[in-house]
C-alpha cells in the first residue's frame, strides 16, 4: 500500500503523461492537421480532457490530499503538494460536462477562426464567440462559487468572475493587483509614445529590400534560435498562423511565420518562442511529471520570451551579432547597415496588430483587451458591442481605426475564441518582469553587451537558469522575482528601460 | 442506468478516442519527432497503453459483456458485441505490466533501428531484438494460456504460441490454414520466377533517366493518390523511412519516400498506402468509434492496398493514364515510352528488399519471414541464428546472399523490433485476396481497363465499397471474400493472375 504522497505522485505522473498527448495534438492541429480532421480531433480532445478531469477530481484524490498533508514531507514535496492541491481545486470547481463543452467549442471555434478571420467575417464569428463567452461566464461562476466556499475573503457573485480567470494563468494575481500597474502605464505610455514618435520621425530609416525569401528567413531564424540555445535534437521549428511554443520537455516545438516583406516579424517571433522554449527546457528534470516541476505562471513564462525578444535581441549588440548573417542570407545592401537594422527593430509605430507591436505600444493593446474582457465577464458589455468598443479604444489609445476591419481588429487573436479570458494581462506582466530581471542580470554581468555581440548567451542563460528556470513551480512568481531582483514587481524598471532605450535618458 | 450494451458502446467509444492519440503519436514519431523526444514519447505511449488496457479489462466490462449477451440486439449490435468480446479477450489475456513493457521496448527498439539499420550494426541490434523476442514469447504464452481455458480445441504449450499471434492480425487464421497455401506458393513460384526471368531477359528494357527530383516525384505521387480518390481535405501525405498509412478517419495520413534513382519505388508505395487509406475512409461512418466499425483483418487491409498497387496500377491501362504525367514532370524521353514504363513496373527481379520486391518474388520474402518467426516462437532457433538462416533461405528461395549485409537482410524491417510477430503472413494473404477480388471485379466491369486508362476509378471504388469497405468488421474475412467472389480463399486466382500477366497464359 503506497503512502498518500506517493499515491499522489503516481496519479499526477499519469496526468502528465496524458497531457503529453494534449500538447502533441495542439501542435499538430496548428501545423499539420487537414481541415477535415477538426471534428474528430475535437471529439478526441474533449474526451481526453474529460478523462483527465475524472482522474484529477476523483474522490480518492481529495482523500489522499487530505491525508498527505499530515505526512512528513521535504520542502519540495510540500511545494508539490500545494501545487497538486491547486490543480485539484481548479479542476473540481468546474463540472466535467462544462469542461467537455468548452474544449469542444474551443476546437471548433479555433478552426472557424482560421477561415473567418482572413475573410473579415464578423457576422459568422460573433455567434461563435458569444457561445464561448457564455461558456466562460458559466465556468467563472462555478469557480467563484467554489472559491468563495474555500476562502472567506472571496465574495460570491459576478464581480469576482474575472479574478478567478486571471488566477488560472497568474496564480495569486487579481485585477486589484493589475489595476494600479495598468493605470500607471496608461498614464505614462501615450505621452512616451508621442515623444518617441517625434524623435524617430527625424531619424532616417532606409526601407529594407524586399522580397526576402520566406524559406531563407526561416533558415536564418532557425540558426539564431539554435545559437540562443534551442536544441534541435530535442525540439523542432515549424510554420503556423500564430507563433507558439508547444510540445513537451525533450521535444519542444516552436513555430513562427515569415513574411517576405518583413525581415523582423518572423525572426523576432522565433526569438520570442525560443525564450519560452529555453524556460521549458530549463525546468528541473528531477521534477518532471509533477506539478511542482512546471513553470510557475504564464506571466513568468512570458517574461522569459520577452527577455530574449525585447531585452536581449533589440540591442545594438545583438544587431552586431545578427548583421553578418543577414548579409549572408540576403546579400549586401546599404539598408542592412547595423544602425539602420537597429532603427528598424526599435521603431515605434502605433499599428493594428498586437503580435506585430513594438514594446512601447504593446501594453496599450493589452490594456484594451484587459478592459474589454473584464467588462465582458462583468456583463457590462456583450459580444455585439466589441467591434465598436475596440475601434473606440484603439482610436483613443493608439490613434488607430478598426471599424469594418475586424480581421485586424477584434478578430486578430484566437485567445477568446479558444476560451482564454484572463490571459492577456500576463503579456504585459511578463514585459515588466523581463525588464526587472534584466536590470538585475546586467548588474551581475559586466560584459553583458559584449557577450551578446559575440553570440555568446551562456552566462545569461546560466543566470536565468539559477534565478528562474530551475525553480520550476517551487516558489510563487512574487517570491521568484523578489529573490532574483531584491524586490517585488516594480513597473519603474520597465518605464526606465523604455526611456533609456528610446529617449537615451 | 444504461443498459449493458449501451454502457459498452460508451466504453468502447472512449477507447476509440484514446486510440486517436495513439495513431497521431505513431505518425508523429515516424515523420516529425526529434530523436531526443523518444524517451518521453515512449513513456507517454506506455502509460496510454496501460490506461486503455485498464479501461478495456476492467471487471465491469466482463460483467456488462455477459449481461449484454442476453439483450435483444440487432444483427449489427450482435456483431459489435462479438468484436467487443474479442477485444476484451485479447486484452485481458496479457497482464498490463507486460503490455507496458512491450510498448516501451517497441518505442526504444524502433528508434534504435532507425540508427542501427543504416549502420548495418547487428551487434547492437541483436540484444534489442532478443529482448523483444523474449517479451513476445511471454505474451504468446499468456495468450495460449488464456485461450486454452476458453476453448477446448486449443492445447496449452509452446506449440500454440504462433497461432495466437497470427490470430491477432488475421482473426480465425492459423498456421494450419497458411501452411498448405504457402507450400503451394513455394512449389510454384521459384519455377515461375525462373521462367519469367528468362522471358524478360530477352525483352529490351531502357533505363530511365536519372536523377528524378524527389520533390517532383512527391508531387506526381500526390497527384496520382488524389486521382485515385485520396481526399487531402481529410488527410495528408508526408515522408518517412518506411511508408505507412496511419491517422484516423477524416484525417488519414499516408507516407512514402522518394529515391531520385527510382521513379517507381515511391510512386507505387504511395499507391499502396492510398489503397489502405481508401479502405479506412470507406469504413461505415455510422459505426465509427465501435469495434464493428473497424477493418476486419490485416490481410483484408493489405488486399486493398495491393489491389490498387498490383492489380490496378501495374497494368498497361494504368501506364496510359500515368505516362503523360511522367513527361509533364520530367520532360520527354524515349525511355518514358509506355511499353518501356510497363516493362519497368512488371520487371521481375530477385532482390534483397521486401518492400521493393515485385509481386512474384514478394511471397518468397514473406515465406522466409514466416518460417523464421515461427521457428523463433517455437524456440527452434534464437535471435543469434537469424543472420545465417536469413542468408541461407534467401540463397535458396531467391538466389540472393545477405551474410554481413544485415541492413539489407534481417534488419530491413522494423516489424520484429516493434513486437509484431504473426503479421508478415498477412502481406501474402492480402495479395491472394486482392487477386481473387479483382477477378470478380473484372467480371462485373466490362470497361475495367478503359476506365483505368481514363483515370476513372469511380466504379471500381463503388464495387469495393459495396463488397468490402462498407462491411467494416461485421463479417469475417472468409465471409467477405465468399460473398464478394462466390468462394473462400483460393490461391489459384493469384497464380493464374501471375501467369496471365507475366507469361501471357
Amino acid at each position: 500500500m503506497n503512502k498518500p504522497y506517493q499515491w499522489l505522485e503516481a496519479r499526477f505522473n499519469r496526468l502528465s503523461q496524458l497531457a503529453h498527448f494534449n500538447h502533441l495534438a495542439n501542435w499538430d492541429q496548428a501545423t499539420q492537421m487537414p481541415s477535415g480532421g477538426a471534428a474528430a480531433r475535437g471529439e478526441a480532445m474533449a474526451e481526453l480532457s474529460l478523462i483527465r478531469h475524472e482522474l484529477l477530481t476523483a474522490t480518492e484524490v481529495a482523500e489522499q490530499l487530505a491525508m498527505a498533508s499530515g505526512e512528513a514531507l521535504t520542502a519540495i514535496q510540500q511545494a508539490n503538494l500545494r501545487a497538486m492541491q491547486r490543480q485539484y481545486d481548479l479542476s473540481v470547481a468546474v463540472p466535467g460536462k462544462l469542461v467537455r463543452a468548452k474544449t469542444q467549442a474551443a476546437m471548433a471555434a479555433e478552426n472557424a477562426w482560421r477561415q473567418l478571420r482572413p475573410a473579415n467575417n464578423w457576422t459568422e464569428y460573433a455567434p461563435i464567440l458569444k457561445n464561448m463567452v457564455d461558456l466562460v461566464r458559466e465556468e467563472a461562476d462555478a469557480r467563484v462559487d467554489y472559491a468563495s466556499k474555500q476562502n472567506a475573503n472571496i465574495t460570491a457573485g459576478k464581480a469576482a468572475r474575472y479574478d478567478q480567470l486571471i488566477d488560472l494563468y497568474e496564480p495569486g494575481c487579481s485585477s486589484a493587483f493589475i489595476a494600479p500597474i495598468f493605470a500607471r502605464l496608461k498614464q505614462t505610455l501615450p505621452a512616451l509614445i508621442n515623444q518617441v514618435s517625434v524623435r524617430q520621425a527625424s531619424q532616417p530609416l532606409m526601407p529594407l529590400p524586399t522580397p526576402l525569401h520566406a524559406e531563407k528567413q526561416f533558415q536564418l531564424a532557425r540558426g539564431v534560435s539554435q545559437k540562443l540555445g534551442f536544441d534541435f535534437e530535442r525540439g523542432r521549428m515549424d510554420l503556423s498562423h500564430h507563433p507558439f511554443c508547444g510540445g513537451v520537455p525533450d521535444d519542444i516545438r516552436i513555430t513562427s511565420r515569415f513574411d517576405p516583406n518583413d525581415l523582423f516579424d518572423g525572426l523576432m517571433s522565433t526569438i520570442h518562442e525560443t525564450g519560452h522554449a529555453l524556460y521549458e527546457a530549463g525546468l528541473p528534470k528531477s521534477l518532471r511529471g509533477q506539478p511542482v516541476g512546471e513553470a510557475q505562471s504564464t506571466g513568468l513564462h512570458e517574461s522569459q520570451s520577452l527577455l530574449f525578444e525585447m531585452q536581449l535581441a533589440r540591442t545594438p549588440e545583438f544587431v552586431s551579432f545578427l548583421q553578418p548573417q543577414v548579409e549572408q542570407n540576403f546579400g549586401s545592401h546599404s539598408a542592412f547597415a547595423s544602425d539602420n537594422l537597429y532603427r528598424h527593430i526599435t521603431r515605434v509605430s502605433a499599428g493594428h496588430i498586437r503580435v506585430a507591436a513594438d514594446e512601447l505600444t504593446y501594453p496599450m493593446h493589452i490594456i484594451l483587451r484587459y478592459e474589454i474582457e473584464q467588462a465582458l465577464m462583468l456583463e457590462q458589455i456583450e459580444v455585439a458591442d466589441i467591434p465598436a468598443l475596440w475601434d473606440e479604444k484603439m482610436q483613443q489609445y493608439l490613434g488607430v481605426a478598426t471599424l469594418g476591419n475586424d480581421k485586424d481588429g477584434c478578430m486578430q487573436d484566437v485567445h477568446w475564441a479558444a476560451g482564454e479570458f484572463g490571459y492577456f494581462p500576463t503579456y504585459t506582466l511578463g514585459a515588466l518582469y523581463a525588464a526587472q530581471l534584466t536590470a538585475s542580470l546586467r548588474k551581475t554581468q559586466p560584459d553583458f553587451g559584449a557577450a551578446i555581440a559575440q553570440g555568446d548567451f551562456g552566462s545569461i542563460k546560466h543566470w536565468l537558469s539559477q534565478h528562474v528556470w530551475q525553480h520550476g513551480g517551487r516558489y510563487t512568481t512574487e517570491q521568484i522575482i523578489t529573490m532574483a531582483t531584491g524586490e517585488p514587481l516594480n513597473p519603474d524598471f520597465f518605464v526606465n528601460h523604455l526611456k533609456r532605450r528610446y529617449l537615451d535618458e
